[in-house]
This record gives C-alpha cells, structure tokens and sequence, in this order.
C-alpha cells in the first residue's frame, strides 16, 4: 500500500467513550484507586470504558487480552501501571523531512499506535498474527526540539533541549537526544518486540534510529500490583512518587499552559544510568543504606519501619549524627519547594557484559514532569553537589522530549503544534 | 567469603525426595500431562515433589513462587515447560584453570544454582532481596572441548566439536563455541539478570566471557501452557517435537551409552540465526505458507486444517504437484529415519538495530539430541541442500555443547567427567 492511502480510520470500539477520569475517581468502580493512591502507590488510572483496564490485585484470567485506552486528553504510557517491559527509542528525521511530512508520518504512527494497543493488526501489518495479545501495551511519543522547530510560530518550552552538564555525567552520544521519540511498553515481549517493528517500519523513510534502550521489571503477576520496584543494586525505587489519579500528579505532570500546543502532554527526562554493581558489592549493608536512607530488606526510611512511613529528617543518633545522613541519595533529591517534585517511572537494564566485565547494568532514569527545567534540574543539580549513591552510579546517556498531549480518534498525536 | 569455604550445602527440603518421572507420570497426580503429551504439546514433567511444578492451565495465585527441581537425574531446563526468558552464556576457562579448579568452580556453581533456582539467596549473595521469586528459574550447565579434555581417560562423544561447515553458514567467531554454558532461564526477567549476575561473579577467577544471548517468548500467564510459540516470522514454531514425558523423548533426548560419562546428559546445539524480516514481509502469505508447508494462523499442514494434524506429504494439487513442496522446511527437516529426530526448544532475539536498519531479529535455535552427529547434522545438512526458508534466514553463530547428567543434592554438575 502506499503512504496515500494511510488515512487515521476508525477506531475500534472499545478505545472510544472515554470517561473522564475524575468522574471514574468518584464513581464506585475503582473504589480500590482511590485506596490505593492515598498510599502512594502506583495505580492504574487511564479512564477507560472497558472494564479490563480497572486495575485488580488479582490477575485476569486472560491478562493478554488487557488493553490500555491510546486515545484521551494525556497520552497512555505515563499514568499506566509500568508494563513488565519497555523499550526507548528515539528516531532522528531525515533532512528533507517538513512540516507536511511530519504530519503525515505522526498520522501513519498514530494509527499504528491505535490499532497495535487495541490488539488489532497494524495496516498492512506483514504478521498480523503476533499483534493479537495487546498486554497492556502503550505507545507514548515525543519530540526533540528539531520537531518542535517545524512550526517555529508556536513557542515551545524553554526546557527543550539538552539538560546543562552535570559534574556526574559521563556521556556517550550514542544514547543522547533524538528528534521523536517512542516508548513502547507491554507485559509480553513478542507484544513489543511486534509493536516495535510495525512502527520502526513505518517511521523508516522518514527516519533513522539514533538509539533504542529496552528495559525491564518484575514479569507481571510476578508481584502484587502497587509492589514497588526493586532496581538492580536490591532497592525498593520509586516509593515516594506522585501518585496517578491524584490532584498531585495532574499539578506536577501535565503541562498546564493553556496558550501551549504541549498543553495536556509532559515533559520526559532519559538517563541512562550505568550502575557499578561490583563497586556496590564491596560496600556492606549498612553502608548501602546509609547511601540511600532506606533500608533495604522492605525500603523503609532509616527513622521508620515500612516503606511508606514519612522519613524524620530531623532525628539525630546517641551521637548527634542525623539518622538519614546529609549525604544519602533520599535527603539530596528532596528539595524544600515541593513543586520541585517529579514522576519516576524508571526501568532496569542488563546488556551483555564484554569480556572482563561482568555485566553493563543500570537504570533507565525516566521521569515526567510539567517544566523540566524548575523540577528535575533543580533535583539532578542536589544530586550532583551532593549524593553518596554518586559513587556507583555513572549518567553515560541523556534525553530531554516534550511529550505532546493526547487526542481524540479522529486526530493525530502531534496536531497541536503540527496542525 | 574464600573459595574454601565453598563447599556444596545442605538443599532446600523442597528440593529434595525427587519422584520418578514414571511414578508420576501413571499416578493421578498428573493427569492432564498424559493428555497434553498424546496431542504432541510441551509439557512439564519434571518430576516435584512441590505441587507447584505440576502444570496447570490456569495461572497460580503466586505464579513467581513456582520453582523447578534442580537435582535429578537430568539438568533441568531442557524437559521443562519453556520460560518467558533464557540467556545463553558462553564463557572461556583462563588458562591456568585445571582439572581441580574445574572441580571447584563446578561445586560453587551448583551451589549457587541450588538456592537460586529454589528461591534462595546465593552464598554471600550481594543482593539476596532480588533472589526470593524464583519464577521457575532453571541453570543448565554444558561442556565444550576443552573441558572434556580435562579429563582425557574418559572419551567424550564423538561429534563434541564445531559443526561440519553448512553452505548456508555466514559465521561469527564472537557467537560461536566456547568451554562452558550456562542456560539461565526464568519467567521474570529481574529474576534471571540477578542470577545471571550471581553465576558470573563466581565462574569470573575462572573464566572469561565468550558471548551472551538473551532471548524471549511469551510472557507466563499470555497463553495456556502447552500453546506452541511464534517466532518472529509470525510462525507457529516447535509444533512436531518429542513430548517431555514421554518414551520417545526420553529415546532421543538422554545419551543412554553406560559407559560414557555423559550418559543422563543431551548432546546441545544453539544456532543463532538471523531472520531477514524485510525481505520476508515482501513475500505474501502463501509464499510463506508454501515455504515452510504449513499455515499461518493456526500452523496446519497445508494438508490439513488443525496445527496437529499429521502432513499428508503424498497429497497432490489438481495440476500434479505436492501440497506440501519438496522445497518446503517440513518436508526437508523430516527425514525417513525416524531415530534423526530432535528436540528443539528456541527463543527469538530482538538485539537493537542498526541506524539504517529496522531490526537484529532472529531465532536463537536451541536442539537436544543424545547424537548431535546421528540426529542435528544430517537434518542440517538436508536443509542446507534444499529450504527455501534458507532466503530469509541467515546462521550467525554455532556452538556445541555436551549437557553433563544432573546430580544428587551431595554432588556438582560434571562429576561424571571431572571426578
Ligand atoms: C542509578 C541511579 C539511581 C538510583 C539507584 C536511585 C535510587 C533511589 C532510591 C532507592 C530511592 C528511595 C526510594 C524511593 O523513594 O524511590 C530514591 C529516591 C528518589 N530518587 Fe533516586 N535513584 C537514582 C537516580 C536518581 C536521579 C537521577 C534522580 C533525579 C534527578 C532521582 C530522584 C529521586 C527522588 C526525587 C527520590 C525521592 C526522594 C524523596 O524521598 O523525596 N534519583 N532513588
Ligand atoms: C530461523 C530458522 C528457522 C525457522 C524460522 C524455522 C521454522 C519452523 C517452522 C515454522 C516449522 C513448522 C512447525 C513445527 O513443527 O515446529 C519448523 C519445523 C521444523 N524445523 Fe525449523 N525453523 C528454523 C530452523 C531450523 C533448523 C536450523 C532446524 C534443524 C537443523 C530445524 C528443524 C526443524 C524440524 C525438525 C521441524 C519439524 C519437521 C517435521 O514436521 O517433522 N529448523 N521449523
């Protein structure tokens, strides 16, 4: 077929009738979110009308079959329960990719995107037969500032563009920048792995891949949902975080600006963050968790007993020594200002060592936050001043998008600043 | 911790009192895997005395609690119910590593594989917290060479060695061979990179790394045990198969010879094999069905209309050809010797592309056989003769390995050889 004929075509059934998300918070149906959320846990809260996409702590008898929502006022992927695995991708265009272009690929992509989270075919897809086990799978776009520049009369974020150096980094340009990029996330590999093929396909004559970085965490069904995750040094990470569904995320998220085409999208921050596992071997328990000012068996704060327990930054050891050390990674990325606060939504890798080695892990660092420049700078600047964690912990890749809003199904991800 | 200080430890009771395969096999117990070997599915037969090894077709409530027996007669990993994730590791000995320092390595190795795989902490494990779900994690040692030439006073199998060359090979020495494999499969990823992790700092004063591996299926939980995988073609992959659990299996698989240290072990081939998907999705679906002689959607022969059905290769069209090809894959990979048979038990890879490229995609195509010589090699060789899926599929990497028997709770994998 050819790229004339790729016109955005209806939509199945059960990705329309979106209900707002705050009339399902206060509805009866998803009286476990609201729970949920006020221990600050993760949540699945992407309205949906289908009742698959309701988050239970019992897995469904057909998880496979679970779709999450493409259309709505926010893209899916961010407020999504994190998938088992996700893979970044960033593209960059091609020179003599315009304005049209770019419409016309954001339009093949989003229907792509639409269909393959559905559980449906891609147009034209060459192995229908592996898209029919959606399994959660999202599809969440952003664009670099070459993308944003296509339409130079709408202003874009300050922040867009690389983050200022940081006395920590180490990086390889391999895994830096990118004009558009993709994250794709499902709880089945070959889902992805599928997904994935579609869209790089069909991106190709208007792109090149500058980097691609998968990630993992816990299968599902492997832990409760809610379950924190654990990161490769043995952490609980990701416990204090804004919770989806609350009024808290929508402030520190969504960009909320209502004179900008990024209104109703977010800002996305990736660090690929190399972690020095043997390094980290060497240091005993209690030293790692002075590191962090957690502990490490459930992640409770050195003054507490379970995860969620508020930390006491005040108390002092027999000595006069404060309990969580000036140095550990929790007081550093806590900042006075509480609108400096961020959604961390990270993933885990694992690439294969080379021949000395034992293994080049890490984390992929992703975080999501409305201006990028007054909350997560300010955090990752703390960090650099001061943080013991530095010392197993080498940034050797950053990204910086703007992830634009979501849209109906008749419209394209990307028409508020392409359109 | 010292080496010293490694010495086999006490197993996990749930480990221990392993059931004959036949006891189990005619006891009620396991009913459904009777059932479920007679249609030619992959079963899980590996005898337990943990309940929770017996498969079902609904997931457990606590899927990431479900452990596979390590000791036995045979590794685990080969008869077991395919994982969502397996890592094949290559790794090199260092040339001071002799005899006795194979010994020692082995012991620590099992060891490890012991607690890990039954959900334990490894000794002095860095991050016990990351071992607690075993997910149905399995360690399966093979021996190449150079390790069987440890101990020269016993012979080793013949065809333990590279392969004879194939017209079809475009070999890469960095995927090819090496001394020792570790198969480290699981059905949560997290699980596996820590036990991955755990093993090579143990084998690393010994050893150095040749190549990793890592491939996928489906999630746990995505379809009912016993479906057949797809593999990046789209194809219904590993549908004519020994069922585990069966007298056939048992004949093909198990080196019987009495004399041969090996016996109780398998004869283990990987091949990685790239998959040109471009090229293949310019092919439409009846050349593709017509290239292997089966279906699409559901894997039938073309003869047939059920994916077990068996291939009438008699069958002519109207004009008075073979419905099923002489050029076809099944045809070619089925020879009239029934005892050239083979247990293939493959992963997808999907290693990221190239900047120009869409994808490294491919199969990881892992067979057991107690004769690689008598049963892979002309299989392979009728293949390289004449297959038309040789225009989409590109060997990259070969290795052989013998897989040594299991061993008893007080013993190491390769003492038949080493000891
Ligand atoms: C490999 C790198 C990193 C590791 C291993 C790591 C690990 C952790 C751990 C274990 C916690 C405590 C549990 C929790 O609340 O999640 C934590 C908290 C946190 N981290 Fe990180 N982190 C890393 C990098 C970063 C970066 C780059 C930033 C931002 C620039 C960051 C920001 C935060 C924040 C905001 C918190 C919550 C602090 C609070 O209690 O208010 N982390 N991290
Ligand atoms: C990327 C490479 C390959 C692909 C995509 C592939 C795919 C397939 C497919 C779709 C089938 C039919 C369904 C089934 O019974 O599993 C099949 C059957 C089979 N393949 Fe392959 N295969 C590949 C490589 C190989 C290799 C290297 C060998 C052995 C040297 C092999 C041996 C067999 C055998 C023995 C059968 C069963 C034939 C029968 O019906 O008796 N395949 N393969």
């Amino acid at each position: 077929m050819t790229e004339a004929e790729r016109q955005p075509r209806p939509v199945p059934e059960h990705s329309r009738g979106r209900i707002s998300r705050r009339g399902l918070l206060f509805g009866g149906a998803v009286a476990g979110v609201g729970a949920a959320a006020a221990i600050g846990v993760d949540v699945l809260t992407r309205a949906s009308a289908s009742p698959a996409a309701v988050p239970t702590e019992v897995p469904d008898a057909d998880p496979a079959a679970e779709t999450v929502p493409f259309f709505g006022e926010h893209q899916a992927g961010i407020d999504t329960v994190p998938q088992a695995h996700t893979t970044f991708v960033a593209l960059d265009l091609r020179p003599e990719v315009d304005r049209a272009g770019m419409i016309r690929l954001m339009r093949i992509l989003t229907d792509d995107a639409a269909r393959l989270t559905g559980g449906k075919a891609a147009l034209a897809d060459s192995e229908p037969e592996l898209a029919v086990l959606p399994s959660r799978l999202t599809v969440t776009f952003g664009f670099g500032p070459r993308v944003a520049a296509l339409a130079p009369e709408k202003p874009s974020p300050a922040w867009l563009g690389p983050l200022p150096a940081f006395s920590v980094d180490r990086l390889d340009p391999a895994y830096g920048d990118g004009d558009l990029l993709l994250q794709v996330g499902a709880d089945d590999p070959l889902t992805l792995a599928h997904a994935l093929r579609m869209l790089l396909k069909d991106a190709r004559s208007f792109t090149t891949l500058r980097w691609q970085q998968p990630g993992f965490r816990r299968a599902r069904g492997s832990e409760k949902v809610g379950t924190t995750m654990r990161n490769l040094f043995g952490q609980i990470d990701g416990t204090v975080n804004p919770a989806p569904g609350t009024r808290d995320f929508e402030d520190l998220v969504w960009i909320a600006d209502r004179s900008s085409w990024a209104r109703g999208g977010t800002g996305f921050v990736l660090r690929r963050i190399e972690m020095d596992l043997d390094k980290w071997d060497r240091l005993d328990r209690e030293g790692r968790e002075q590191s962090v000012g957690r502990k490490l068996d459930n992640g409770a704060p050195l003054t507490g007993s379970r995860e969620h327990d508020e930390p006491d930054f005040e108390a002092k050891t027999v000595v006069g020594f404060p309990v969580i050390a000036e140095f550990s990674h929790i007081r550093r990325a806590r900042l006075a200002d509480t609108s400096r606060r961020i959604f961390r939504r990270g993933y885990n890798f694992d690439a294969p060592p080379t021949a000395e080695g034992i293994s080049h892990s890490g984390l992929l660092f992703a975080s999501y936050q409305a201006d990028v420049e007054h909350q997560f700078v300010p955090i990752q600047r703390s960090l650099d001043e001061l943080d013991l964690l530095n010392e197993w912990q080498i940034p050797v890749g950053s990204a910086v998008f703007v992830i634009p809003p979501g849209c109906a199904a008749d419209g394209y991800i990307g028409e508020t600043l392409l359109g």
